[in-house]
C-alpha cells in the first residue's frame, strides 16, 4: 500500500488523466473512493431525478419511507428510463413493465411474470448507497459498495452555526478540474476579479489588490492543500491572513466569504476572525459538465445573514458597458464573479489537451496537481488517498484548517 | 438456399445487427428484399420531397404524368440536392445545371452540353422503383431492381371496407425495432398503458387488466408472428380472444382498435367480432429515426367512424398532474398512449447495445427476435425471407390472421 | 523547385485534398503561402474578435495605436480565451491572469509574476503578421513569418475609382471550394440564375440565355484562370465579351457586375466597356465554413452607384410562390442569386467525397482543379505557386485581366 501523501513519481498517470472521470479511467477510479455529493435533500421531490455522475447515467429518488436511492437510469429488464418511473410500493417502478426496485437495486416485483417465479429475487439492479448529511445527498460509487468507507463528518454539515444554508445546485458546462484547481491559484482573484465585488468589495479591494498582491503560500495538508495569503497587519509584527482549502477529491473552503461582502471597515471585521464557513462540493457529471453544491454556516451576530448575502449577490450586475457591435457570447461579464470564472475556466479546454506555460505564480497549481496525481496513484495502488476517511477515522469531525483574521507574524 | 422459417442457428448475425439498417448491413440487406412504404400519396405534392430511407438520402417526387419516383438526393453531376429541383418536362430537373431525370433515373437533358453529345444517354442516376397501392407509396430498394418481386396485395389497401383512411405520416426519433418488437410484448399494454384509454377505455380496462392479465401465446406464422391474447368468456367453454400480428419486415396489425375506443359494453361489441382493420407500416429512416404509416378499414355500421376515432384521440390529454418542480422532458405522459410509448421505447437505446434481463413474460420478444434473425439469415443466404411475396405468390391477397372476438375454447 | 504552372502530374495530392485547409493538410499548407483576408478594417472595433481561419482558432484585434494583430485565441499561460481580453497598455491582456501580448505575440507583462522575473520576455504567443490594405486586413500564416512575402498590391485596393466600397463580411456554412470553383463553371449562370436578376436583369437575360448560351473558353493565367464568355456582336465581325477571373488561392473577379443591374439597353452599356471592378476574396474558416470579402471600384459617371446597387439587391425578393405544404429549408430561393447558390453549392458536400459525372461543359471546372492541384504541388515542393507574389514582384500592381465589352472578333 502506497504511503499517503508520498511524493514518489507517478507511473503512467499524467495531467491529461485528471479531467477524465468516466468508469475505468484513472481519475474516475480515484474519485469513486470518496462519497460524492449527488443532490440536495431539498431539491429531491417525489419524482425520480435523472442525473449523470462521473459519466454514469443514474436516477436519484427517495422512496416513500424517505430513503434516498441511486440506481442505474435504465431498467435492467429492457432498458427503459426509470426517470419516468413511479415511486410507490417501497421502491421505484419502471413504467414499461412495472418492475419495482428498492433503493438497494433489489427487484421486488415483476407484475407480468408468473407469481411463483423466483426470477425477481435474482435481479439486482445497479445501485449505489446514498446517505443524507446536513441537507446534502452523498453517494458511494466505489468498490465494495456493500461495505463502503464511512461518510466523513464534514464540519459544516454536522456542527452548525446559528444560521446555515444549502444553496440550490448550480450547473456548469466545462471540466470540473478547471473550476477546482482555480482555487489553488489565488493570483487570479487579484486580476480576473479586480472589478468584481458587488459594488462594495472593500475587503477585496484592499486585500486582493491588483497592484499590491498578497503573499501566497501553499501548504500540503492531510486533506489536500491549503492556500495561505498574507498581508502586513495594522501594527508591526502582525499580519492579515486569509486562507482557502482544497480537500480531495473536490471540496473547496473559502475563508473570507463574509468579508467579500462587508460594506465598511473590513479590516476591523477581519481582526475579529471569520464567523462564516463556506464549503463548495464539486461533482463532475462527465468530462464537460459539473455540479456545484454549497454548505454555509454563520456564527456571527448579524440577523438574516444569508438573505443579506443573497441580496448583495443579486446586485452583481456587470458594470461593463456593451457596445452594439459586441456580439461576444458572455457579454457583459465584468463585475460578476461567476461570469468572470465562466469566460476563463469555461474557455480553457481540458487540462492535458491545452498547451500551457507556467510561471512562479502558478506554483500553487503545480503543487496541487502533484497532490492530485499522487492521490490517484495511491488509489490505483489500493491505498487510502488523501482526504478519504477510512474505517479508523469514522466518526471524527472532518474540519478544514482555513484561517482568516489578524495574527502575530511567526518569527521564522 | 435456406429453408423458409427454418430454426437453424444464426451464424454471425446477432441481436445487435437488428437495429442497424444502413446499406451493406445484414439487417439493411434483409430489409431491402421487401417493398417499403416511403410516403403517402396524399402528402406527395408537386415538389420534391427529401427523405432518408434505410440510411440513404433520397428524393421522392411525382412527375407531371403522376408517376412517383425515388432517386438519389444528390445529382450525379456535381452533387447538388435534387430536393430543390423542378418537376417539369417529364422528370425532375436539377437546379444547378438543369440535368433532367425521369423516375427511372435516366438522364433526359443536359442543357449546357453540346446538343450532339450522347453523354446524357449514358447517365443513369440511382433510382428505386415506386408503386402506389391504396394511398401508400412503396419502393423496392433491393437487388435486381429492374425485375423486382411483386408488391404484395396488402389486404387493407386492396380489399376496402365502406370506410377507410390513410393517416398522415408520423415521425419518431428512436430505433424502429424498439417500436416494432414492442408489439411482440403484450404485457406492456396492461402495465404501461394501464392509465390510458382516452378517458373511456372500458375494453382496455377490462381485457388488459393490470391485476388480471390475459393469457398470452405467440404463434410463428408464414408472415412473422401472431400474438394471441385470451381471457375467459362470459359462458363456460368460451373465451375472448384478441390477436395482434407482426409481419416482416415491419408491419403490425392491431386487432382491437375499435374496442379500445368503445364507450360502453365493450364485451358486447367484441362478441360481434372486429369490424375495423388497423395496419401499421414501420419504415426506418436510419438507425435512430423511423416513420409510421397506417392503413385502416372499417366495415361496421357506425357513421363517420374515423372522425369519431380522431375526436377520441384528440381527447388524449394526459391526466397526470405535473408539479412545478417537475422538469422532465416528456411530462405529462400518462394517459397518452403515444407519449407512454415514447418514454419507454424512446429511452431504451439500441437493442444489442443496452443490457437486458429477460423473463418468461418476454418469451414473445425472444421468439420474435429469433424469427427476425432467421429471416435476415435467409435473406443473406439468398433465400426468400418470411413475409416476402415471391413471383409465385404474385396477385394473392396478403392478409394477416388477426382475430378478435368471442369463441368456443379449443379442447386441447 | 517545381516550375510555376508546370503541368506535371500531381503525386499524391488528389481532388479530395482541395477542400481541406487545416494545419498540415496539403491544401492548408498551400493556402498558407498567400496573404489571406481575415477581416475588414471597418468591422474591427475596440474589442477582440475571435475568428477561425484555416481551422485555427485565433483572435484578431487592433491595439491602441491602431495596429492589427492576429494571435492564437487561447492564452499560452493557462488557455483562457483572449476573446474576452482587454485592449490596453500596448497589447491585448488576458482576463485570467493579466498576461499582456503585443501584436507580435510578445508577452509584455505578467502581473502576478515577481517583478525581476524574465519569464515574460521568453514567452512569445502564436502570432501572424497582419497588414491593412484598402480596408481589408490580410494575415500571413505561412512559414517564415518573420520575413513573409510581400502583400500583393491588389488593384481594387490601391488603384481606386471615384467611388469604392468594402462590403461587410458575409458568412457561409459550406466548403469554400464549392463557392470558388463555381466561378469556373459559367454554364450555371444560364441555368441556376435564369430567374434571377433583381426584376430587371436585361443584360443577364440577353447574354446568359438559357436557350442560347454564350461560347465559353477557359484560359490559364499567371494568377490562375480566366473564363472568357462571348456572344456575337451587333455587327458582323464583332462580339460581346464578358470575362471572369479566378486568382489563387481564392479570389474571383466578376467583370459584369454593373450590367447585371442595368435597367435598360444593357447592350449599349457593354459597348462602352465595364466601369465597375468587383473582386471577391474567399477565406475558409474551416472545411465547412467560409467568409466572403469584397472590394469594389466604380469609375463611371453615375452618382451614388453603390447605393443604387444596394437598393437593387434589396429588391432581390424571390418571386417563387411557396405552397403551404412546402416545408423545405431554403424556400423560397428562386430569383435570389445568393439563395440559389446556397441550395446548390451548399448541398453538394465535399469535393472528393461526393460522386460526380463531368461533361464537356465542366471543362472549366476540370481545368481549374488541375491548376489548383498543380499550385498545391508546387507549394509542397517549396516553389512559388500561381498567384503568389514573390520578393521580386514586390510593389507591382496586381491586376486581373477581366475584360467586358464589345470587340472585333479575332480572325483565327
Amino acid at each position: 500500500m502506497a504511503k499517503v501523501g508520498a511524493k514518489k513519481k507517478s507511473k503512467g498517470v499524467t495531467l491529461a488523466d485528471i479531467p477524465r472521470v468516466g468508469p475505468g479511467t484513472p481519475c474516475g477510479q480515484w474519485f469513486r473512493r470518496y462519497w460524492i455529493v449527488v443532490g440536495t435533500a431539498q431539491e429531491l421531490y417525489d419524482i425520480p431525478q435523472a442525473v449523470k455522475i462521473l459519466g454514469e447515467d443514474l436516477v436519484l429518488f427517495r422512496d416513500q419511507s424517505g430513503k434516498a436511492g441511486l440506481l442505474g437510469e435504465h431498467c435492467p429488464h429492457r432498458g427503459a428510463s426509470l426517470e419516468y418511473g413511479d415511486i410507490e410500493d417501497g421502491g421505484l417502478r419502471c413504467p414499461y413493465h412495472g418492475w419495482l426496485f428498492n433503493i438497494h437495486g433489489q427487484c421486488l416485483e415483476m407484475p407480468a411474470e408468473p407469481k411463483e417465479n423466483k426470477f425477481c429475487q435474482k435481479v439486482k439492479h445497479l445501485s449505489y448507497p446514498v446517505k443524507e448529511l446536513g441537507g446534502l445527498l452523498f453517494a458511494y460509487m466505489g468498490p465494495n459498495r456493500d461495505n463502503p468507507p464511512p461518510l466523513p463528518n464534514y464540519a459544516p454539515l454536522v456542527d452548525r452555526g446559528n444560521q446555515w444554508q444549502i444553496e440550490p445546485v448550480r450547473h456548469a458546462d466545462y471540466n470540473w478540474f478547471n473550476f477546482f484547481e482555480n482555487s489553488a491559484d489565488p493570483a487570479h482573484v487579484c486580476i480576473l476579479h479586480r472589478d468584481a465585488g458587488y459594488g462594495q468589495q472593500s475587503w477585496g479591494n484592499q486585500f486582493f489588490s491588483y497592484t499590491e498582491m498578497p503573499h501566497f503560500e501553499f501548504v500540503e495538508m492531510d486533506y489536500g492543500m491549503k492556500v495561505v495569503m498574507t498581508k502586513p497587519g495594522p501594527e508591526l509584527g502582525t499580519e492579515f491572513v486569509d486562507e482557502m482549502s482544497l480537500a480531495l477529491p473536490s471540496i473547496v473552503q473559502v475563508g473570507d466569504t463574509e468579508f467579500v461582502h462587508a460594506e465598511v471597515d473590513a479590516a476591523a471585521l477581519i481582526k475579529a476572525g471569520s464567523q462564516c464557513e463556506h464549503w463548495m462540493f464539486v461533482t463532475p457529471n462527465d468530462d464537460d459538465h459539473f455540479m456545484l453544491f454549497t454548505a454555509d454556516n454563520y456564527r456571527g451576530p448579524e440577523a438574516n445573514f444569508f438573505e443579506k448575502l443573497k441580496t448583495l449577490r443579486a446586485k452583481e450586475t456587470p458594470v461593463q458597458e456593451v457596445m452594439p457591435y459586441d456580439k461576444r457570447k458572455f457579454m457583459p461579464y465584468k463585475g460578476n464573479v461567476r461570469k468572470e470564472d465562466l469566460v476563463t475556466q469555461g474557455t480553457q479546454g481540458l487540462l492535458g489537451e491545452r498547451s500551457e506555460q507556467l510561471g512562479v505564480s502558478d506554483r500553487g497549481v503545480i503543487k496541487f496537481r502533484k497532490i492530485v496525481l499522487d492521490a490517484i496513484e495511491t488509489a490505483l495502488n489500493g491505498g487510502q488517498p488523501k482526504g478519504m476517511v477510512g474505517k479508523k477515522q469514522a466518526g471524527e469531525l472532518y474540519r478544514l484548517e482555513t484561517q482568516v483574521g489578524l495574527r502575530t507574524k511567526s518569527s521564522n
